[in-house]
């Protein structure tokens, strides 16, 4: 059939289009498995219109794996993911080498990278968090490079300024169609919100969809678009719902910790920003968990409703909303079954990708909004600055999580922490690694009373009229000494075993090798 | 406080961070309207939240729109459009020159251009389509450059690979916050869905949100959002609604246009694709939109369903979705105000961007797993070449859509098209212009019978035994030629004055001046 009407010589003489390509046939652009033959007969049978694979294995091969690439996956299963462990395990057994791990966290559920860090097969790992075994090894300077971590919104901008390189992500779906739709809401191993997983999406070279439950075309909803998936894979188990729970959430019925959590909603409320339309993000500490049932009974007294609340979605935030005392819910991750099954089923509980949640890389993140963010801390030092990711002993054992990221935008900050746990101060005079520069901290609520940051002026007036017991820094760190003594110094060597990444890409501490 | 830890000197020795930059203070990466000075005390009351401008004028200067610069907008309101010629007339006025307005589609609501384009404010055109007083212009050779006329999914192609590079978009919601989270189907003036928009807004360098309708943050939902935008105007109105109405779309009590539309029925279910759970998506002309009605009967009659329906969304595909009779609706452009509501009201009626809709350039489309499409020509040719955008007399006069791009990837393209309109014939031997190759076209079904394309012998032999009445495409120009004659050849001068792209970028064909 004659279709060529342009050629290369007529282009060369058409303003604005002398170097464009003239048209050759319909499918002429399309390579690799979308690769159509022009000339057959029913060119339409050739169209790809199904991804799958039959194996993990037969994916893998299909992307090309190769020595030194940067493979990702997300981490919205927590300690119950199945499915980084299997990807490791069969490119170890093909004899690749030299894998940077690229997850937005990592668990409980890695240890067995350890082994194949020592083998070769991985010799860099870029996460939020570390965790148990391979934390410990990790601290030990088993990485051939310094591990980096990132906050949520630091992963997210690092992936889409291009700092951050994908070869390939391998993501777990609860479920998802032949052409690569996928949700964490619908299947046999629900997640809830995908939303770290739709950032890799959106930029790895090759996308790799895993699901335990296959649907008809089309999936609904849409979290991973068919759009950014090269192929999709059925295994038996993507991952545990379960381990979702496990890690940080919990509720509390420590004393302490509701102590900390009525004072914190006592801090809120005397800011001038407890008005109807507030917005909040708490984290996934305990205190932190208590302060939104606390929230619950004072705006019901005002008779007021939050517009949004923020960030890791939790039972009690989806009370809120289904009591039409919040707006809307923006989930970056569900933190327990409740949201995630809420994520599925309610249009106002709307699933956000880290990026929208939290980059300094875009127009404006749904942080930039926040009116209050309540956090967790493992030490607070004297400027405030935040320690979340090491413990007492030198050694990785947390993640960065969105804390860098809320506390620099939110209007006002607070941070929970007991001044004593157990025979450790929190408050120190210098914590063992930033994660959270101090001069995005507002206040600090201990159970000693409450701190606030000097530069908030209008604060410490606000708390004052509102006779709102405030210490000082200097008192507190004074007052932990008295109880526990001067701490002794951890010994570091000079090795660096890990960077810390700012939330714009700047490196804000180093973590050494403990001695 | 105290916060830097790193400097430039240590990081040297940091494998795979030599070059990176240390922390600095938290917001030092932020620039223009974001910035943020972190030596001031209470660095949280300079964070930026709201994008509000006061006016349209005061969003083009903050852009800092340049003579050769290329703005964008999106046709939802079609011929209802009230952006367009406020922002032109504004640059206008400002003394801007040489332009290109890269709009997903130009309609009547835009002959005010041919002014600006004769005072050198505008000198480029990409579009999909031209209508009315610019059409004849760019056809009589007003433009310093050739129009590019593009599909839809082209266009989503050409801005996300960067061909097209979009510098400021401008972008008519009918509802937004002052953070940008804007949508079409709230507010007074609404279009429903914002499929165009949505590339334009991921892809654009500076991105404008005009709507005449401001909401409390957070807008729900957000077809565009607020990561994406960096100014929110209010004006008056950006567009009225009973324009999304005019133009294509119509319904028909034509006895020519329903006999094919029974006929296109008949050779869809001869098909063997006109199965439980099969897809399909028809186009605007009068033919098409009742083919829609009488598929409903066709499926009641069989009790099955469809999986999805595609494309440009009309009432009749609403009322299917209404009645359970497909699983979803995927909404590029909200034909009719029954689907604009529609998506704003109904999740399964699921908004969708021109790049999931059509494009070539990602890693599947939603016409990629399309069963049927059907489509109306202006002139088909005896190699199954269709001309969708130049009338018989050489000039300018309606818009390519996704008709190449749909006919290139369903299973089966179905044109519908009678064999004369009043004194002209349909089928030529050699199309005005080629927008969709003869290789895609698998069955044009007329008032005379059904042409199917000889490389689908699979189809020829269904029909047959179907007892379809079928002619051949030379037996169809024959008859053509007894109703009529000959057709006078149109004349035409050397010059291009507008280039069509293929969907993959490649150019197709050429649009002369006409003499």
């Amino acid at each position: 059939m004659q279709t060529k009407r342009v050629n290369a010589e007529m282009l060369k003489n058409i303003k604005g289009y002398e170097n464009r390509q003239a048209y050759n046939a319909p499918y002429s652009s399309l390579t690799g498995d979308d690769k159509v033959n022009s000339d057959s007969s029913n060119i339409k049978e050739q169209v790809r219109r199904d991804k799958l694979v039959s194996s993990l294995r037969e994916a893998i091969e299909k992307c090309e794996i190769k020595d030194g690439m940067t493979i990702s996956f997300h981490h919205h299963f927590r300690a119950g993911d199945k499915l980084l462990m299997q990807v490791v395990d069969i490119l170890a057994e093909m004899g690749i080498k030299n894998l940077r791990i690229a997850a937005s966290s990592l668990t409980s559920a890695h240890n067995g990278l350890v082994a194949h860090i020592e083998n070769g097969v991985v010799n860099r790992i870029e996460t939020s968090g570390l965790r148990g075994k391979l934390a410990q090894a990790v601290s030990e300077g088993v990485l051939e490079y310094p591990a980096v971590i990132r906050s949520h919104g630091g992963r997210a901008r690092a992936i889409t300024s291009g700092d951050l390189k994908i070869d390939v992500a391998f993501l777990a779906a609860s479920s998802a169609d032949c052409m690569g739709n996928a949700n964490g809401v619908k299947g046999k191993s629900i997640c809830g919100s995908m939303g770290y997983a739709k950032v890799d999406a959106a930029h790895a070279k090759k996308v790799v969809v895993v699901t335990d439950t296959l649907v008809p075309y089309p999936n609904f909803p849409q979290s991973i678009p068919q759009t950014q998936v090269d192929y999709v894979c059925v295994v038996d188990e993507v991952g545990d719902p379960s381990g979702i729970m496990s890690g940080a959430t919990r509720f509390t019925n420590n004393p302490k910790e509701l102590l900390m959590a009525k004072r914190v909603v006592e801090v809120m409320k005397a800011s001038g920003l407890f008005v109807d339309g507030f917005s909040m993000q708490t984290g996934s500490g305990g205190a932190a968990l208590a302060v939104t049932r606390f929230v619950k009974d004072e705006i019901l007294k005002r008779d007021i409703k939050l517009s949004y609340a923020l960030g890791g979605i939790t039972a009690p935030m989806v009370d809120l909303l289904e009591n039409g005392l919040v707006d809307q819910l923006f989930d970056t991750q569900s933190f327990d079954l409740t949201a995630a099954e809420s994520v599925g089923r309610n249009e106002k509980h709307v699933e956000v990708s880290a990026d929208f949640y939290a980059s300094i890389g875009n127009k404006s993140a749904a942080v930039n909004k926040l009116d209050f963010v309540i956090l967790s801390a493992l030490e607070i030092d004297t400027d405030f600055n935040v320690n979340v990711i090491s413990g007492s002993d030198g050694v990785i054992r947390a993640a960065s999580g969105g804390h860098s990221d809320t506390a620099a935008m939110a209007k006002m900050s607070i941070l929970t922490a007991p001044l004593t746990r157990g025979r450790l101060s929190t408050i120190i005079d210098k914590v063992t690694t930033v994660v959270t520069p101090g001069s995005t901290v507002d206040v600090v609520v201990t159970d000693y009373g409450v701190i606030v940051n000097p530069t908030r002026t209008d604060l410490i007036e606000r708390f004052s009229k509102a006779r709102i017991q405030m210490l000082t820094m200097e008192e507190a760190r004074a007052m932990a000494t008295r109880l526990l003594g001067t701490p002794k110094d951890i010994e570091f060597t000079d090795e660096v075993v890990a960077v810390v990444e700012y939330r714009d890409g700047s490196i804000i501490d180093t973590i050494k090798k403990v001695k």
